[in-house]
């Protein structure tokens, strides 16, 4: 293998000593692979300790299967929860959007722009405003309009385009539909939605409506992944910006637009980066 | 007079054609001012008009009451609240804190600075923590033990106070007592309050717990007027700054400390530049 | 006349007592007008006034030319710089570009998204890069290349295009020429530029690896008018970001992009909304 | 012992395969220490490596002189610039101020709040403006007139005084006097300066007055380290703040103040908790 494979190892388990050492030696000896970033986190309250380790696989005989096998006592020693992935294999990723377009539009463009490593191998959309947009991008549009009485069908389509693309990450590019549970379920901690808020506060529809009548003096936004629990999910990122009394609320609601699009593309940027650890509703980013 | 005294004129009323002339040609016509600022402000959706104008009464003959009683038939004809404040008239101010000094030695700091023009004109605490910086800088220091018991009158005490020292508004500098309706009402959108969260998320006790505990990216304060109901008076100032997964409680709490500080710091600004004006749960900051 | 037109009138001039109300006068007695929106600034160093006044033109028999006649005098009387726009005129702009073309994508899906108020008249670049871009929007594209001998017919042709296309604005989407003296100079104060650093700092080739040398700790934009001296304008619109040791220069600049996207609209936005005074390499913004 | 101690391990070297693991393993089988935190960085370009480990010393028989004698050859090996310190060694800080005092109450405060682990040894001023500060928070005071001509003798005092008070940091609350090559030799990255700009705009001499002549929309403030060529050294944080016309050099200097406050103090907790590797005029924070 002439150009080495970088390789990220992600790993949580109780805090305990040795962990590190553990990790790195079994890399050092056993592989002598060159760690090329290693970062760790430690949650002291729950006793949690995470590490995300970025090396070069360049070891004559490095194999997935062979590193698995040998991993594999360490990680159960240490009750790790633990993953292995390859910074070469471009994951797929499925854009759900419905009328707004500008979390698409930025996603694409930042795609083209080569920020993002992925495969964008669909949009999916209960509208047909994004066809444009996703032809021009020369990614395949499927147009699936929800009504009362057909979302369950829907689904069942959508999940069955999903697995036919052997889609990794779901990103709800300000998709204004919600999931059921059954959805959620089949790609936990892989569906990646944008709140167009500051959670926790005003949850729910019309946050920036919400956002008005309270009179706040800054407006967030947040991007989490998508738990059964409308808008709890575990943050990923948020940003806020100044608003004023001069910001009537259509002011208000593009200012917000371009919170949405930054929260958004930096989530959907750490996790294909393999940046993010997920435990008890939190985020861990490695970024 | 030969320093012209600088007046500002505060004004909300319905919106309605003709305001800004009829209060320009008043100030103009009937008192030969110089306008030195005008702000002005519509709220569409509530058809509110607001004012502020800064000027210089540097005309023969100007006094206060001659002015009510001319500006009288203007504000009646446009259903105005209005009021005239002068720059020059030092309001009295009181402190309440508890155990937290941060933001009282922030404001003792800036008032030392020259930042705040007003008479410092007492401290009241529940605890004696405050008692050496208030001696430092030489305001008044009133120790109030509150107990479960003694809180109305406690109340009580604290109002003779605030009346005998004719204070203007009270700021509550991390007081970590709850005020009573009877105290609130006695002084309406006077009395100031900084929340540590940014509201309308994790109101009441322990807000930068619930932050930690929720996995937010940003954390947050917030200074507002205090009303009946618990955090929910309108907003004066807002402000986050970012943290992370190395930001464990204590690091949070700290770098909470230095939002407090400065959204109540601004807050007191702008309400003795009387920059502030307050309607239907908001503020409009004429800054 | 049955939808009203609104007006925007625009003033500089040496303050001076009175300006306020002689302005106001003029529009409520002369014109009948209801002022929507007024604001104004002293630059009291300078002793100069600005003025912005938005009104609804309703009065039967309001025409422009009437109106300049009227308020020609006034004007003069108080030596007055101004002009008046009329926010149903669409401007004609003329974007040019290079390579990079994540500003002009930015500008194009705000424009499609309603946020301009104008007609994108053309697109001018170097490379032909943008002509998909410019095609899917349906912006007439004109690819002048230049080499270091064209130049100056280049800038005739481009002069020749905004002529015949009466441009109003050129907005400089990161376009990599420099622009002669004779360009600049026709259009004064209607060429908006953006440089890739926080303005004084960086200026010239390559900021971004400027600041990476110098190791900032944040890293900015700056949207600015362009005059005859490179870098050195009026400054419209800045923002930063932090960085921090883990950004290599690549994500340095990815970065960037951000900030000169937000730099770069908010700068064009307020230039078409009227929102901006220009003097003493200054700008006054009307926000 | 019965409470381990903390140690903090920091090294710099030529970045090459398996310097993480040596470290690694010696602390690990030669100490069996606990490692609590473990940040590392590269320096692609430069070739640079850089770490941060934090790690208990709760070994029987740990000693800070058999550690250093048994991690010499390992620091020779790899080339390393390298010091370990304890987290319960209190430094010994020097304040220097001139009249501005708000970053030296800042200090202060932070300090009696339990910020800061140091030992304040002294405050040194060519003012007495600080000395009822300095008595009040019970830091001997020394006052040190500055005059065209003692500089020199007066620098030797100063040397003096922090020699007998074994000052291990040097803190420029607003100290505005330029300090000789001599002085600033004699603690190499152990002089921590505010700046009031957003170096490297604006060196210099009255950098407000400057950001205000230039009309710049943010301002800033830098902190870091002293080096011989004026506001040159390696930058340790900085911070910025928007502003608009309506500030003029009084309010723009009065909101510097609160950025002067916040980058410095940042950058004395970061030093103080030997967060910070400085290499070729950059600093990497491990935060």
């Amino acid at each position: 293998m002439h150009n080495p494979k970088i390789a990220i190892l992600l790993i949580d388990c109780p805090d305990r000593k040795g962990i590190v050492a553990a990790i790195v030696n079994f890399l050092v000896e056993r592989y002598d692979v060159n760690i090329l970033h290693a970062d760790q986190h430690q949650d002291v309250e729950m006793g949690l300790f995470f590490m995300r380790v970025e090396f070069a696989t360049d070891a004559a005989g490095f194999t997935e299967a062979a590193f698995r096998a040998a991993f594999g006592p360490i990680a159960r020693d240490f009750q790790m929860n633990w993953r292995i992935e390859f910074a070469d294999a471009a994951q797929n990723v499925a854009l759900f959007v419905s009328q707004y377009l500008h979390c698409l539009a930025d996603l694409l463009q930042r795609h083209q722009a080569g920020e993002f490593r992925c495969n964008l191998a669909l949009i999916v959309s209960n509208h047909e405003a994004a066809r444009p947009l996703a032809e021009f991008h020369k990614v395949p549009f499927h147009y699936l309009p929800v009504t009362r009485d057909n979302k369950p069908k829907v689904e069942s389509a959508q999940l069955a385009l999903l697995a036919k693309h052997k889609i990794d990450v779901v990103v709800l590019a300000r998709y204004m539909q919600i999931l059921s549970p059954k959805f959620v379920e089949a790609y936990p901690r892989r569906i990646i939605n944008v709140h167009h808020s500051f959670l926790p506060a005003f949850t729910g529809a019309r946050p920036y409506h919400a956002a008005f009548e309270r009179g706040v003096k800054l407006i967030g936004a947040t991007s989490h992944y998508v738990t059964e629990t409308l808008d709890e999910g575990p943050i990923i990122e948020q940003d806020v910006t100044r608003i004023s009394q001069n910001d009537q609320l259509l002011s208000l609601i593009q200012k917000g637009r371009d919170l949405e699009r930054m929260v958004l593309s930096r989530a959907v940027q750490w996790h294909l980066d393999h940046r993010i650890l997920s435990y008890a509703n939190k985020t861990v980013i490695f970024a």
